[in-house]
């Protein structure tokens, strides 16, 4: 069977139309479905570009019916044989070539298919590990075939219009110097120089900065990128990014780009016409209004601060938030037939709050005329009328609290409103809905290190009226910083970055770095800085986490084409695995082992 | 200085013609030349995209001329002005921007330049470790930001012509199973498995195969490679290849599949036109005739073999050589007033035969009317005819022979070529010209190990004729393999793959696996060739190499914005370093410390 000879396809299988009848034609694919009608063989051939129905007639030769009679699916086949119109009757209007078939002249099997593991096409049933197993098998499927496709589209329409538009996309190195700050940097050991090791990029940030020290002016990369961080989530060990730097710009420039650019893929790769501007939001806005930095605003369903009219109210939980100088914020969950506002319901309502640190939801309903029931109803006499106003209210309408402190109340109020909009059906799945969020802290304290620390990365420029207060107030300090968020999902970070040397020492210094540390790590990003780097900043949009939200997917595994699961492990070839001694000889390694406990 | 509030620019250096006169414009960049001519300050203000004159006259602001005074080089600075015609005496026909130049209204320094280690655009002369350690001030200079745009360009002419043949560009991961053969791997070691590593691969071969076993017909990518080898000539340890695999096809196809790329890019980026179809030689015929399989075509000087001439000479080393079954080869050095054929430099050429084995060059010079003169021309009386014609040789050529075992005789012949053709002049740079080297043999005998291997990788399909023999003769196996070779250089091997689990078994057994090793380390190959895998075949032609051959350059570290040095550091960021012992903690790893030798 091997080097063998075989008819090469003069046709794929999704090429064939009306038009072609009578044409001689050879075909190779996969034997997608097999069926066989009183001794005639319907053989609906696959490969990337369709499907084509093969037809084994009754008159074929005795060889090829032998042959028909042995494919099992997904074996790999050559056809030879003549297009023919199908009878109007066997018209498959839902196919490209759903009007005409191939009448088989010649069959050969190019190679065998064991029994199937799982059916394709229908994946969705196997479990994560087993279609990751098989992922040679699982990628056949046409949902996987689709967002791969998709994938490559989205990519491909990114670099035409940034390079259209005077980027050059500049490869940066994946073996570099460790400077973890945050996530964990993968490790590489050289085999030159003992004890010593390189480490893979989290993100090409210091090297895209330093390509603007060197005069590039605008660059661009679709960058892998790697963190050794905890599987939590839908996260993958790499990842890859649209790393995107440009000088001479300010935050307008670069959400300009950002918004030109998105505007034009996702007219061009889904037919999608997004606005020409994105919605801004600040942070505290987002926060105060969404409960969240990354708010799903397809939606409304907002968060309301009713803390003026409850400091008249005698309830418990509203007096001790507000003695706490907290915050007491409300939802309205509208009327509706799809969802009885049940105890039972409301009770999963708190859960969902409860994971953000509230203690509790509390609820009133909207009766009749303006009064309030059930719930907390008897401690809102009399503010009735103040709080169906301030919460647009109407009969039947559920009220819910949450007094908190203010963080605390917003997060858990939006995991709420979160929870109400997909149990309300109200999300339009066909709506991709950009927002930025601008002007968020530069930095965060870290409770359990007892320092400040940067909220997005150290690089960041703090807005100018801050800067005199730098040290004394970091908390009030707002970064030249942004974020792109789709349907909820944080897709972009970004930020005008810090270009002058000491302005990024005093930075250093209030993370808790000491001028020696800061040398250490990032002595050659602060020497760039002493040879005339221009002003510049840029942004990263997350690709895996963009594709995944355009193929209408949850997981971002179901836009890589080879993922590990959430142990972090390949089924398919094992990875990682244990590796020769020799190996590990060679780069000066032993291996630890783990101090057994009893 | 910090978060600066600046002019920014509403035109770049490179965009003022004389239509632009009395225009008012903001420019940002860098001082790249600084001159005052009886108190009027000329500057040169360079960005990516040129440089234009701007003028600090008498006339200007004590405030300006103050700032012009204190300008020095490469400092980063914002100038609004108007545009002014230069007077003709004054007009530049060589600069885009030469007939205006900027007459400066304000000045505003954005950033400093220490003084420099080395001038912009001389950094020819700068040492290498210098060049990189400055990196950013290495990349402003004319060479370097012309071949980063040149790759820029390679590049994505490359994507476009294969994404509107159907391709997709799918990305593999980069962080995969240790499969060493060959090179060594870079290893990533796991926090979350103690003991166990991924690695970095060598390139994405088994990856691309898969995806063909999972229907994607036809994909590239422009992917990261690495390779952990001892740095020997022009090596780095990442490095970019176009990696390229096709589903149902035979070499012709991938042959013709390259030679159409590379034909409409070069004609779009480098404005140069290759001829339809490319040269194409077996191995035995470029080993035979230029002494290399990788033969620079851009001119002759062939290799000539003249055993059966030498059968009847009675010279020690000629007839050494044929009791030994080796060959005897000669070159014809022409006739040239460039080079006198002396004694010390034949000695030259004996030396660069030396190197690949050969023992000695014999010579002898063509005299008048056909005498063979000096070295071994007492041996050939009564050959001289026999000679000269085989040579084709003129009076005053010199012809040099080698006799010795076939391979050793034509590398070694090869290289006299090689050298003899750069010191004759007779290469001309302004010309690329591609050749295919076909009919490889597949196997080598390993003498170190005492086995056969793969001559390129153990996945490549033999030619039909020798599978019945591969195992009782491995040594004369042709396989389906191909080099594409540019100007002298290897740019892209490539093969049809092997797609059959027992003549892939067969391979291995044949380079020295076990079943179990083999199954241990490609059994998820070989799983995927049982369910259906598709003919297929591949090439991945090296993105480094061929920029730096299009580049006129003879090392990739002119068209990589940050590589490595020869001793595998980066210079800039001193990577390799050492890392925290928590670092070392999590991966559970401890570094051997080196056996002092007494």
């Amino acid at each position: 069977m091997a080097a063998m000879e075989y008819k090469q396809r003069t046709v794929t299988c999704g090429a064939l139309r009306q038009e072609d009848e009578g044409k001689y034609v050879v075909l190779n694919g996969w034997v997608h479905r097999n069926r066989n009608h009183g001794g005639i063989h319907f053989i609906n051939l696959r490969d990337r570009y369709g499907i084509t129905q093969i037809v084994v007639g009754e008159h074929a030769r005795d060889e090829v019916r032998q042959i028909a009679e042995e494919l099992r699916l997904e074996y790999c086949i050559a056809v030879e044989g003549i297009v023919r119109k199908r009878p109007d009757s066997m018209i498959n209007p839902n196919m490209d070539t759903g009007s005409i078939e191939v009448d088989v002249q010649s069959l050969q099997i190019l190679s065998r298919c064991e029994p199937l593991p799982f059916m394709i096409d229908e994946e969705s049933d196997a479990k994560e590990d087993l279609r990751l197993r098989y992922r040679y098998l699982d990628l056949r499927s046409t949902g996987m075939q689709n967002r791969i496709r998709l994938r490559h589209e989205f990519v491909k329409a990114i670099r035409e219009h940034l390079s259209a538009r005077d980027f050059y996309e500049i490869e940066t190195p994946t073996l570099i110097k460790s400077t973890p700050e945050g996530a964990r940097d993968f490790l590489v050991p050289s085999r030159l120089y003992a004890g010593k090791f390189y480490a893979l990029p989290q993100s090409p940030q210091l090297l895209k900065q330093i390509l603007m020290v060197g005069g590039f002016d605008k660059y661009f990369q679709i960058a892998r990128c790697y963190r050794d961080e905890d599987a939590r989530g839908d996260r993958q060990l790499e990842f890859t990014q649209l790393d995107l730097e440009m000088s001479f710009v300010t935050r307008e420039d670069v959400l300009k780009t950002i918004e030109d650019l998105f505007v034009e893929v996702f007219a061009k790769v889904m037919n999608y016409s997004l606005p020409t501007s994105f919605r801004r939001l600040s942070w505290s806005d987002a926060m105060n209004t969404y409960g969240v930095d990354k708010p799903d605003v397809r939606y409304d369903l907002p968060l309301v601060d009713i803390g003026d009219i409850a400091e008249l109210i005698q309830f418990g939980a509203f007096q001790t938030a507000l003695a706490e100088k907290g915050s007491i914020k409300a939802i309205c969950a509208p009327a509706t037939d799809n969802l009885a506002y049940s105890r039972k319901y409301i009770g999963e309502l708190e859960e969902a709050a409860k994971v953000y640190g509230a203690k509790g939801l509390a609820f009133v309903k909207v009766g009749k005329g303006g009064v309030l029931e059930s719930g907390i109803a008897k401690f809102l006499v009399g503010h009735e009328t103040a709080i169906i106003e301030r919460m647009k209210a109407s009969e039947g309408d559920m009220i819910l609290f949450i007094a908190a402190p203010w963080k605390k109340c917003c997060n858990s109020l939006g995991a709420v409103r979160t929870k109400l909009a997909r149990d309300l059906n109200i999300i339009d799945k066909n709506r991709f809905e950009f927002c930025w969020i601008i002007d968020f802290p530069l930095f965060e304290f870290n409770e359990e290190a007892g320092h400040w620390e940067a909220a997005h990365h150290m690089f960041s420029m703090p807005q100018a009226q801050y800067i005199p207060t730098l040290e004394s107030d970091p908390g009030s300090v707002k970064g030249d910083l942004y974020d792109l968020v789709l349907n909820g999902y944080e897709v972009a970070s970004g930020s005008i970055r810090i270009h002058d040397v000491e302005l990024q020492k005093r930075i250093f210094r209030i993370c808790n770095f000491t001028d020696e540390e800061a040398e250490s790590r990032f002595g050659f990003l602060l020497n760039a800085f002493r040879y005339g780097p221009p002003p510049h900043g840029g942004i990263a949009p997350g690709i895996d986490r963009m594709v995944m939200i355009m193929a209408q997917q949850t997981s971002i595994k179901e836009v890589i084409a080879f993922p590990k699961n959430t142990a972090a492990v390949s089924p398919m070839d094992d990875s990682p695995s244990y590796v020769d001694d020799k190996q590990l000889d060679e780069l000066h390694l032993l291996i630890k082992q783990p101090v057994k406990s009893e």
